[in-house]
């Protein structure tokens, strides 16, 4: 790097995109909704909303970003064919700022086994499907899939044509995740070299985390000219993930000293923006995860305190507070009004309208009652349960248990469904849990295998609230739910009914595959 | 890289030491042997087993593991000093391949504001210390702390100082995750340039990961000379933890085209050997975790399952048997016997005496009546179940539950200490969690802080075991605690008393600091 000005880099989040697609992590519409928000609040340049043509869910969730998101630019996704490309443009029309990301495997391996086309009808393709989307608006970006792996003359070749026909980035991806920093560096600065009119385009990457090496690769590339990476919160997406949005800025601010590249992030919004997703989806990060982890700013070793204790930058690299890690998160009790919780709300990344701000409201007054401290987790489960049960079918009025270690369970459930209240008393089952969600299947007429059933505390304390989050299967499909209580029993009731509600309401993911991307 | 013959790379685990020092991961002796006994099937060269001086705990599970363990070199930690070079060699003398390993810090920044030392003084300290560990034994590693950020001319008088010492390894860490993978080739360049007794020793490196590149840097290292790469299965350490073990293998074995370096590591037992650490400290892999975890090899996009139809290649640089998933992990039922429970005890990585497997075997039988298909998850948790339980004092004989959502539960529990049964009843709490855990604090007159709660199913199904790991606090340390149980209710209440046996039995970790290194 010789600039001695920082290079603005790009940063494209594809969350909604690659990491949605990817197990565990399906959303909503109303969810997608909160994640792109929260992506404008962060200062994310393009927000890759989805896959149009992919399914009328992931239609309708791209349309309604870019009809009501602003401040980023919108981009949605499509293969090399004439559908998808209208698909996509159909869905993106309404965003002031939308971008088409058409893409079309160009390595030996994918030419031959899965697309079955030459090197030069991979050529012609690319360029009709840039032109065409060139026909609905200006920005275009071109993936030539499987990059790392591409023959360099041949990637040379597509990456020129593409640009000549209206491409304004060219997106690298490292689809399978088998890049090394230096090899990965030199394929850009091959581009670099040799493309004669690359110039006029945006060089992209778009790395997978197979071996570890997503960042890395990422940096490497924009060392070598890149100046866009593709990336996602907590590093979400297909195998082993993409490109970890947060540790990808957070090097290049860190080591300005060295990149000499900057990005619009507003780094304090890191953190909550990475709980919010965590919140959603139920995914949670590891403790030890890189800039967001619980740990990551945890120095644990007395040599390190000590040292700490004289001079911060002994051991710290970063300050917590640069990537939105408050001292204590320690913030309402029973006298908070609805200013101080509207407040936090918005601080942990939530756009509330006025009548959801009342209806959280509501609830955090009932659990103030019972809680001395309501902490930033505990808001944020309280929004969050509002969110999931916006459309049920079924809602739980009540439940009695009597559960005797080592005996058989009695229980009795009442579910109401518009207001007419079903109610059932069984005997049976491994333990009161396992009997109350028997009997949920009864009543509700589904049944159900649970592939994934986790609770956990929200915040510390035994007056805590617990969280639950539940992956059920049924029919070939999987269905997620949540549930919020500070009763745990009753948390992991709500989190089994609404995974319930969202079988009865058509709201899951299909076991099987659903013609989705690759790149 | 010039060579055609792949060099072989030392893979030091440092698991047990730096691993261990991170929030959340701290293990008893039991559990230290075991994780010791999987570091050796896996193939590890060197295992670091702790800081002997650290405290009588770390010097009791270093001796126990220079005792009992064989077919690694087992290592131990001391600061450049008399006392710590002493105790080290004391826990490590029964070992048939010791490894002392003594460090002092050389940064700027260090030598001003933690050791107040002056370059002069540094090289002395680290002379005589190597010097005196050399009097011990042959294998002697050297690490100049915050290597990374060292002046470059220095950290070469200081490597070659201590090679003339008599040091076998130099170590270069980068103790605060600072380096970029370029910048820390060229530290490795450096030192293979210019220091003149750089053929006398292997160069080691030790990276973190706060920046997200210790796996980069680690392998840029081994692209300018490096020889041993210290590394931590899951990545786990302080804060943002350590170079991933199986990231870092899997890279070099994945791209041996590239990097034309092999390791000992046996890769299969890649995957028993990252579940095994988390089944001990419940420190979860998030499931996009490269390698390990529980995305790692899901292709769940259609157009990349329709190529792996055709092609595995297309989409997988890797095969998930070459890291040791297997296709299913199905494999007892009621009618299997002692023989098959101890074969799948051996490939979940644990060695169990004839009287521990008998034990297991018990409860094995016991669970297959109640589930029809038992899976590796659950052997793996009746097993944890058992190491928990050993050395209880409380033990639970009995638990009744009567609970009302939203009204006040009511329960019993019966406790057993030495065989005298201690029972009572209460009427309060936050549902029939909180009331349970209130219960038992009151039996055992233990009061606590609840930190963390978790609970997860280990495997599918309504019938599956429920595992529950805690977190408390009591009186400024920390202790964790585990059950499992088909009763969600019971693995939670065990979890809770597991802890609170620790208390007891005053096997916590300090909440404050502790004389600790930090290499």
């Amino acid at each position: 790097m010789s600039a001695t000005e920082p290079r603005r880099i790009v940063i494209f989040d594809t969350t909604l995109r690659d990491g949605e697609q990817s197990p565990g992590c399906s959303m909503n519409l109303d969810e997608k909704l909160e994640v792109a928000q929260a992506l404008v609040d962060l200062g994310v340049d393009v927000i890759e909303a989805g896959f149009p043509i992919a399914s009328p869910g992931d239609f309708e969730s791209v349309r309604e970003i870019a009809r009501t998101v602003r401040g980023s630019t919108i981009c949605g996704l499509a293969r090399c064919n004439e559908k998808d490309v209208d698909r996509a443009w159909e869905a993106l029309q309404d965003a002031p700022d939308a971008r088409i990301h058409v893409f079309l495997a160009t390595s030996a391996i994918h030419r031959e086994f899965k697309l079955r086309m030459d090197m030069d009808e991979i050529i012609r393709r690319a360029v009709e499907s840039v032109k065409r989307a060139k026909g609905y608006c200006d920005n275009i970006e071109f993936s030539p899939e499987d990059a790392a792996r591409t023959e360099p003359d041949f990637l040379c070749r597509v990456v020129e044509a593409a640009i000549a026909a209206g491409a304004t980035t060219v997106n690298i991806p490292d689809t399978v995740g088998y890049a090394t920093p230096t090899h990965f560096g030199g394929v850009i600065k091959n581009l670099v070299n040799r493309v004669p009119n690359i110039d006029q385009a945006v060089i992209s990457v778009h790395c997978h985390n197979d071996l570890g090496l997503a960042v890395a690769n990422s940096l490497s590339a924009v060392e070598q000219g890149a100046g866009q990476i593709e990336c996602t919160i907590n590093g979400i997406g297909e195998r082993a993930g993409n490109c970890s949005l947060e540790e990808v800025v957070m090097a290049m601010r860190t080591r300005n000293d060295y990149y000499h590249a900057t990005t619009r992030i507003n780094t304090p919004r890191l953190v909550p923006t990475s709980r919010l997703l965590t919140n959603i989806t139920g995914m949670q990060v590891q403790r030890n995860k890189a800039i967001v982890g619980r740990n990551a700013f945890a120095h644990e070793a007395g040599i390190h305190q000590d040292g700490m204790l004289k001079e911060p930058t002994t051991y710290e690299i970063m300050r917590p507070e640069d990537v939105g890690f408050t001292k204590t998160d320690l913030v309402l009790g029973k006298h908070s009004g609805r200013a101080a919780l509207a407040d936090r709300a918005k601080a942990l990344g939530y756009h509330l309208t006025a009548e959801q701000l009342q209806e959280v409201f509501d609830e955090f007054k009932r659990l103030a009652d019972k809680k001395k401290e309501v902490y930033d987790a505990d808001i944020a489960a309280l929004i969050e349960k509002r969110m999931n049960v916006a459309e049920d079918v079924w809602t739980l009025s009540g439940y009695d248990v009597h559960a005797t270690g080592g005996g058989t369970p009695t229980v009795s459930v009442t579910l109401d469904r518009g207001g007419e209240k079903i109610s059932r008393t069984n005997t049976g089952g491994d333990g009161p849990l396992d009997a109350l969600f028997r009997t949920i299947e009864e009543i509700t007429d589904t049944s159900v295998v649970v592939r994934d059933f986790r609770v956990h505390s929200v915040t510390r304390g035994k007056d805590a609230q617990g969280e639950s989050t539940i992956e059920i299967e049924h029919q070939g499909r999987v269905y997620r739910g949540r549930g919020v209580s500070t009763d745990t029993v009753e948390a992991a009731t709500l989190a089994f009914l609404n995974a319930v509600n969202r079988v009865a309401a058509g709201a899951g993911q299909p076991l099987e595959a659903r013609p989705h991307d690759a790149v």
